[in-house]
């Protein structure tokens, strides 16, 4: 296209964006406006794409960092011919695919959900890594910013980690409109302030006016042609832009424009130009999965074991067994074991040092590109990218995260180092698989089976040894639980997982040598949860204890009620979890202390058993 | 100090880590040796602080970013005399004040809770700004931090606020040992890697030998020389500094030394210097509270006002008679109305801009300078700084948060900025305090009595208008809630929180010309939670219907089973939550699409009604 071209495709993208925002009664074209030169030149001459295909493996990928955009996006998605006027005219409406900030869940063109600012980036730079490191396909990776989203630690852990991996086939764009939702951003228009801070973490940058075409289009040139360096073009643009009304001014942050006709007008009108976006080059994926037989590791009865090797064991074997699994690690495979899968699988390892937001953000972006990804560390520094795992969620993403080090029963580390809100967290999120095991083939099992689950996966390992308590050979079904003890004579049942199952069965044998018979139930399945057993265990027993290295609120213990809650008579309950704030202990002093280890339990059910109402 | 003396504390300083490591059994002795003549000299010569008196207002601050080198930490407690022998080698022992990770819960001299990695230095930034903006108090913030949590972007988003706000009272000293956990660091022994980033973000950097006492002596005056700029003190050290069989190995990380008492022998044997430090001038505290009379704004029964802004009207108030309160948000402030506090107070409000991580761990900081925050920002995007909260809560910091747009009522906007996992995150945190108001006077009182709780203290506003219908003078306790239906007849209990007390009532409405009365309370303190009228109306209803705006799992339903968790008999519970994944829609459109409406509720009450078991 020509300049002038080029000039009235943004002016398009203007008003559809003005349009499409006045329909819905709200949405963010002024943040549009700003940015909507450099998607007019990148659609026009820069992306390689074909909208028919979206999967086609040889595309660019075009990710907008600053979601709430959208009316750009779609204004954009338009001009491609990928959705016609009647569609853009549902923006924001129920049942729309058109949402306020886009989702992969609805539109196909969508690499990740944006909307949660600083995340597109760390997301683009997954899946650039696939691209340089996996598929070696030729794509480049587009990543539109915002520059109030600059003030986001993630994006620098991003531009650490496509600094350091030299990732040539990614650009950041980031559209400086000088003003936030409040008012003016940090930097103002200043864009040496944001060009220094990327040449820091070893990037090439070049300084633009975001509504000077040419140079755009020359900005988008250089960055396809620098080798060896990410690209960050930093582009001067004003909020607004190309309305009298509301260029470069406060206050107009996520509202329609006051007088939506006289800005059309004022944009020159509504215009129908029709972009053939570039096609693709041929391309074909690398990881069409090699699927081999799957021998995971196998455990003797008795042995003592810790889970977080059984999962290291697992997946290495897994990755022997299946071409398309990765793994990432946030600097602690040592603790973690990841590091089995890394020496095993070098190529397919990624070490994210110390960022656990990237972690999870580099693992989003691989899924996006048909990887399946392990990404592990300690449970307690989940918390770290608890935003991202969110943000994951809403993407629909199929990630496998792994956090070891679960719990009080770590020891003397203390408190900083122990996941004890980690059930909570990843059992709230939309349809999230949660899966704690308590021996190491049960844990075996459980990592391969995690690959098939939809959604967020994750399982908690643990620090000690504890005893194999199941043969290799058992079966460990998704939504699953295991009775280990029952006798028709039980007074109540124990619900334990992971660390307590252990403690459960010993408290088992200090009651029943006291003539006091329990159910035991390993419930290694959180979520789903096997509502079926253990409302044959209400049944049977009439009372649940359970048990759990954990605080007490969303963990275990709720787990067990989702399995009553529709109105039926609900069992009595008591839950033993981490109610004060551990110190450094010996492992077994910590469980002691939080009231969890055998002799709690044993204290705590025969409490129970003597109240009058228990049978 | 003279030269030789310092090195002699340093190698002091060396062997009480390592006799404490080999104490306890466990520990971090080489990444205590690597920064040891960095504290030494610190300690010794530029260290202004009363270890008789840590709450002295003129002492210079000290925080251990990398906080598994706690043995060099309570060995620089040992050398300037605040703690004995005998004490340091209770270090990590189930008890003791030395733990694994340093707490201000059991130590009186630490500021804030260290473990998780970079934490210290946004938490030093929020120190230093307390120094610089309210206290005007000369003393220095001092930060000691790993190379490998240079990785985490809070680091970042700390050098971005302590850079724009010209921290010149703040020192990052960065002990470059090259070695992380499992290995090398990405940049190895580069300090300029280091300093160009700090210099992008417009910080003085000084490079030093980390074992060169008079250059480190040295590289402090500069720092404390420096105006207008932090400075970061980018050192080339090794970890396990002075003993061949550790010096500069790899896995050798969180380990005690092979052979100790070689070691010790090889660092010149066990040594007993005790340094003089210098004192603080004498100083007192500004905020010492101006406390005035409290006048919280009054809402009309019956009028509409959104929750969020009678925060912003309470918070404006609450800050014109308490001199001590303090107020941050991250550049939503319209959003979350806290800008009618910076509009009236601007002096004691913060801008973090988009940084959610700097935004608490800037509180944190305040806090810890006797201040009473008030952070603000939308209610999802606090699950960014989750890991943040979990390590305030560990310290005992008593923060107030505050988030705006809470659930699926927000509307259009989507997903990626509902708050439907906030309730379940700071439900699970130790000693939480989590409070979702109604109505407007109910959260103007809230908002003031959540100043006085321990710990960590949440509100949860609402985005659009809901009606008043509390008076002015009514009184709101923290762990009560307001039955707001009853009579002698009630078939089942509705409980509701926030936006979904409307609806609860509506329903109530519904129900009635249908001749099924219902209870109705309103649970604003989600936890505490009110047992007793939760009990009374299960005994009084024998069913209960929780409406929540919020995932199913740890929030509003989950709170109220928590007065059922001690083996009483349980009532029947059904919980009316969000189970799927919104798109855009109206407010009222997502309510229903939700089942949280009170078409939806009333369905449901309905149908329990007529289950057998319901009298």
């Amino acid at each position: 296209m020509k300049s002038r071209q080029l000039t009235d495709l943004g002016q398009q993208l203007r008003v559809d964006s003005v349009r499409a925002a006045a329909a819905a009664g709200s949405g963010h074209p002024t943040s549009s406006m700003s940015a909507a030169d450099l998607m007019a030149v990148l659609l026009a001459h820069h992306l390689r794409y074909d909208f028919d295909r979206p999967a086609h493996p040889g595309n660019d990928r075009f990710v907008l960092s600053k979601g709430h955009a959208s009316p750009l996006l779609y204004a954009t998605y338009k001009a491609a011919g990928a959705i016609n006027e009647t569609e853009l005219m549902t923006f924001r409406k129920l049942g729309s695919r058109l949402e306020g900030h886009p989702t992969p869940r609805r539109l196909p063109w969508v690499e990740t959900a944006t909307g949660s600012l600083g995340q597109g980036l760390p997301v683009g730079v997954g899946i650039a890594l696939s691209g340089k490191r996996l598929d070696r396909v030729g794509y480049r990776v587009w990543v539109l910013c915002g520059d109030s989203e600059m003030a986001e630690g993630s994006v620098w852990e991003a531009a650490e980690h496509a600094g350091h991996e030299h990732l040539d086939n990614l650009t950041a764009i980031v559209d400086v409109n000088r003003l936030g939702q409040r008012g003016p951003t940090r930097h103002g228009h200043s864009l040496d302030a944001y060009a220094r801070r990327f040449q820091a973490f070893g990037w090439h940058t070049i300084e633009v006016d975001g509504h000077d075409v040419d140079a755009v289009d020359r900005a988008y040139g250089e960055a396809v042609s620098t080798i060896g360096q990410p690209t960050a073009i930093i582009a001067r643009t004003l909020k607004g832009k190309g309305v009298e009304a509301a260029q470069d001014r406060e206050g107009l942050h996520g509202k329609p424009l006051p007088d939506p006709d006289e800005a059309i007008a004022e944009l020159g009108g509504i215009r129908d130009i029709r972009v053939e976006v570039q096609p693709p080059p041929a391309a074909r994926m690398l990881h069409a999965v090699r699927a081999g037989h799957l021998e995971l590791p196998r455990f003797e009865l008795g042995d003592r074991v810790a889970t977080r090797d059984a999962f290291g064991q697992a997946l290495a074997a897994l990755g022997a067994a299946r071409g398309d699994v990765v793994a990432l690690d946030g600097e602690v495979s040592d603790s973690t074991r990841s590091e089995f899968f890394a020496k095993e699988h070098p190529d397919r390892f990624f070490e994210c040092y110390i960022a656990e937001q990237q972690l999870v953000a580099a693992a989003v972006g691989l899924a996006a590109r048909g990887w399946v990804p392990y990404a592990s560390t300690f449970a307690a520094f989940f918390t770290r990218a608890h935003d991202f795992i969110r943000m994951a969620s809403i993407s629909g993403s199929g990630i496998n995260l792994v956090g070891s080090h679960a719990g009080v029963a770590i020891g003397q580390d203390g408190p900083s180092q122990m996941g004890l809100e980690d059930l909570a967290m990843f059992r709230a999120l939309q349809d999230s698989t949660v899966l704690y095991p308590c021996d190491a083939n049960q844990t075996a099992h459980l990592v391969a089976a995690m690959a098939g689950c939809e959604g967020i996966r994750y399982l908690r390992t643990s620090r000690g040894a504890s005893p194999v308590i199941y043969g290799p050979n058992e079966d460990f079904p998704i939504g699953g639980s295991k009775v280990l003890r029952v006798s028709a004579q039980d007074r109540l049942t124990i619900v334990a997982a992971g660390v307590t199952v252990n403690e459960a069965l010993a408290a088992a044998d200090l009651l029943d040598r006291e003539g006091i018979p329990v159910q035991v139930i390993d419930l290694y399945s959180v979520k789903p949860v096997d509502r079926g057993t253990l409302r044959d265990a209400a049944e049977h027993t009439g009372c649940l204890l359970t048990v759990e290295d954990h605080r007490e609120e969303g963990g275990l213990g709720d787990a067990v009620l989702d399995a009553f809650l529709d109105g039926r008579p609900t069992p009595r309950l008591v839950r033993l979890a981490v109610r004060t704030m551990p110190g450094s202990a010996s492992p077994e002093e910590q469980l002691h202390a939080a009231g969890i280890d055998r002799e709690s339990i044993a204290v705590s059910a025969k409490l129970l058993v003597d109240q009058a109402v228990v049978r």
